[in-house]
């Protein structure tokens, strides 16, 4: 399909992902074909991590319903995007959840990172998702950052770009398009631009030796798309509104010429979302989306409908240039071949096999055995020997119900080998002092990631409680294993006699994080952030 | 009275400070009286901020009768001691709630440092206190810090010492006993102690220049008592338990060697509370008092009564020497000589003259007033204009129901202008814009300080949306006025156009901010912190 046979209006809608249901947005068109026809969209966005309103009930068969009517509906092949970071699981229920980005870090291993890539666009294409916005290729620099922590691979540029290589190279292997986020860099800041907009604060010499350096190595390997944030980098930019430099997502020095002219990068560069905070404070609603545009953006994360209309007169009045629309919708269609959208008949889904399905679960296994990182055995109370384990106590410290789901599956671990396992979610330590005798050992299994909830990445109330109470009794047959966040060793733990960082609640990784504290398989994670 | 009318039972327990509601211990003895025999404490503390268990309802003229009842039923006089930090307000409801510290920090006023102190023991003595657990004496150098904040005066040195010299002779003179904390110094470390033993990390030169400093000055001043701290001081140590350094409350090279023999403090050394995490992980129960006191602390804050059998046990094992005992005793009954204690019938309630209590509010606002910092008004907005403003939507953000409760207080502030406010806790920005048309003008009013809850000083969940939503709409008649953490203008108001530091949300302070925005008082607050 060529950029010649696309209306206004559809190059207009090219640069559109939209987030709303479009079982919804039918009513505006009387079907699903009249509203593609109205507003004939690039993109459609698959669940949502923090927004209730999903493209379906996340079940595999209903997306993979869903992906092929809305294609058999448009007449330009859709792109379906997702936040595919650790594997398909997490998004769409039926499919593998594997370890967390960080997981990899600790792992090490390029082939790893290749099979973790493949294994998530094998199943994303058996739905008809050809579009992740993954890999964060984010560096951790500061403990205190909000958004990525386990979701990025390192603090450390080499071993991050080492890694994301492989990872995008198995993802676009697979007929999947990968999105490195957040670009100029995440991972600085103590802020979190779904409230403000960050800064990445670093000097442009350091910038270049570490975000600049991971996306310029991505963009040298053949990376689809980039993530803009709403994230500023000082150091770069001149022009700024109230004393403030505008984030990469409204800034023209950021995304047109630094990413696009002096990086050279040739692919989709799409927004962070715009509905967040450190979006919305610059400019009134319709305005920025424009000013979005203009600043190099070609695809619109979730904007609202009234987009079409506001493009239509600004390309009108030549506000926006039909050279900046062109451009847009080029790299766009060009994705989309690169994708093989055009050639297969514009066929989305594609068939996973039996034996892929097997190979994507073990590929969440080998990742999360090699990622298991021994912090300390002071007084080699390890490895643990099960005929000396009657009853077992897991503590599990998150304030997130769901979370608490998960890590409620080591009790299921605990009962493979015979071991009764109680599950109790946090605890204050005078409980503590009554029923420590029942049992042989104590799990203390806290978890934290970014956004369970929005917030900084410490423990507030019970959970605090939890902590407080912690190590206080029977601390020689007590064990720490963060599921989580990999500070919670300096955070909350300096006193453990024994600590492993496993940076996942993935079933995969609860296995494995027991069965390397019963010495079944060794520890050769290295932790890949400074602690 | 000699510290040779005391028997050894009696010693001990003159190194207690009770928590337990002695209405409660009194089955133990068969009444007041036949406990204080057995259990012959050195005082009693009134109130709590973390714990539900309180001595009293917390009524003035409750706590009044109280300190009357237990006064007379002690042989020896006892001491009666409060978290005071801030007036006597926030303890004992009917008491006057002055503003946190670092509003004298931002005031700059010797005079007014001095006034609050003197106030603070005006109304405390009022009801029979005479020991008050501050002021903080920290420096809240690092603005993560999730004890300090508010709560310190500032993250200087010199100004604080030169505000705390003149609240402590404030006090004092008033009969008051201040008591500094938290020695080594807290206000750098991002963690909380209540969960961990944290660290002060300055290197002993800096130390001495900052924490040290300041410590210095107070003793020399006459201090008569300073709170130990679950923090270590690592560049003064050498002694560790499983390589980490001893928190202050179980280090005799801090509380003997640096506090008492270096600095030469010859007061009362008091420790923090004894149920605290950053404590409670050292020692198995029973052990840990032991080696506090060995460690110089000269009152227990909080023990169980089993501490007076382990520690009969102890001077007769001779592992605590009659020796450190009696040092121990002779600070405490100097200290209750120099507050008259002994002299005046042992008086404890010394009644308030209705001038006084009038002075004492008077206080409270020229303080409040004195405190008000300007950051931004980028537009002249300032000061705004009771004719222009027909009705005011005031933004209350906080994770507490009660601080939302004071907050609430500014409605009647505007409603004495004759100006109609509604007050919304957090509100979501799609929410502002259907309503935003309706007000004149928006306050934001956030709030923040240590413990509210117990986690880091920044917002998580419904408080974070808040944030992501603030400003976004109407901007242009919008202003942010923190009641709390001074640091929230950074953290989260980085575009506001008007933008004040009050460091409270005491009644007093909501006044003053108010009667700012208005002009009708000017806006002499200099920020305490480095922001």
């Amino acid at each position: 399909m060529d950029i010649k046979q696309l209306s206004l209006r559809e190059k207009i809608g090219q640069t559109v992902v939209l987030l709303s249901n479009p079982v919804k947005e039918t009513k505006l068109g009387g079907s699903l074909e009249g509203f593609l026809e109205k507003y004939p969209v690039g993109g459609f966005f698959v669940g949502a991590e923090i927004i209730d309103e999903v493209m379906t009930g996340g079940d595999k068969e209903q997306v993979k319903q869903a992906t092929a009517a809305y294609s058999a509906a448009s007449r330009v092949p859709l792109l379906f995007a997702s936040d595919f970071e650790n594997g398909c699981g997490s998004m769409v229920s039926g499919l593998t959840k594997l370890p967390m980005a960080m997981a990899l870090g600790a792992a090490g291993s390029g082939q790893l990172a290749y099979d973790y890539g493949k294994a998530t666009a094998l199943e994303a294409r058996s739905i008809g998702v050809n579009w992740t916005f993954s890999p964060v290729a984010d560096l951790n620099q500061n403990r205190f950052n909000p958004i990525t922590n386990i979701r990025a691979v390192s603090d450390e540029p080499e071993l991050t770009a080492a890694i994301l290589e492989q990872v995008i190279q198995g993802m676009q292997d697979g007929g999947l398009a990968a999105g490195a986020k957040h670009f100029p860099g995440d991972g600085n800041d103590y802020r979190d631009q779904h409230m403000v907009t960050t800064r990445n604060p670093l000097p442009m010499e350091e910038w270049l030796s570490n975000h600049g350096y991971v996306f310029q190595r991505l963009i040298d390997k053949g990376l689809y798309s980039i993530m803009t944030g709403h994230i500023s980098l000082p150091a770069y930019q001149k022009k700024s509104i109230k004393g403030m430099p505008l984030p990469a997502t409204l800034s023209d020095e950021l995304t047109q010429q630094l990413l696009k002219r002096d990086m050279g990068f040739r692919g989709v560069v799409v927004s962070d979302a715009l509905i967040m905070g450190g979006y919305l404070k610059w400019f009134a609603r319709g305005r920025a989306e424009i000013e979005c545009f203009k600043a190099g953006t070609d695809m619109m994360l979730w904007p609202g409908l009234e987009y079409f209309e506001l493009m239509e007169r600004a390309v009108e009045t030549g506000e926006v240039s039909m050279e900046r629309l062109d451009d847009a919708v080029s790299r766009i269609l060009e994705m989309k071949r690169k994708l093989g959208l055009f050639d297969e008949a514009r066929k989305v889904a594609e068939p996973i096999a039996e034996q892929e399905t097997i190979w994507v679960r073990e590929t969440a296994r080998r990742v999360a055995e090699a990622s298991i990182t021994l912090l300390r055995d002071r007084n080699g109370l390890l490895p643990l020997r099960r005929e000396e384990i009657g009853k077992a106590l897991i503590i599990g410290i998150s304030p997130n119900e769901e979370d608490i789901g998960e890590l409620k599956g080591l009790t299921g671990v605990f009962a493979e080998r015979g071991i009764e396992a109680e599950f109790r979610r946090n605890i204050w330590y005078e409980e503590l002092e009554k029923i420590e005798a029942e049992f042989d050992l104590i799990v203390y299994a806290p978890y934290m990631r970014p956004h369970r909830p929005m917030g900084p990445m410490q423990y507030s109330a019970e959970e605090a409680s939890a902590i407080w109470s912690s190590l206080t009794v029977a601390a020689d047959k007590s064990v720490v294993v963060s599921f989580g966040s990999p500070y919670m060793f300096t955070d909350y733990f300096e006193m453990a006699d024994v600590y492993l960082n496993a940076y996942s609640h993935v079933p995969a990784t609860l296995k494995a994080a027991v069965d390397a504290l019963f010495g079944e398989i060794p520890m050769t994670g290295k932790s890949p952030v400074a602690l």
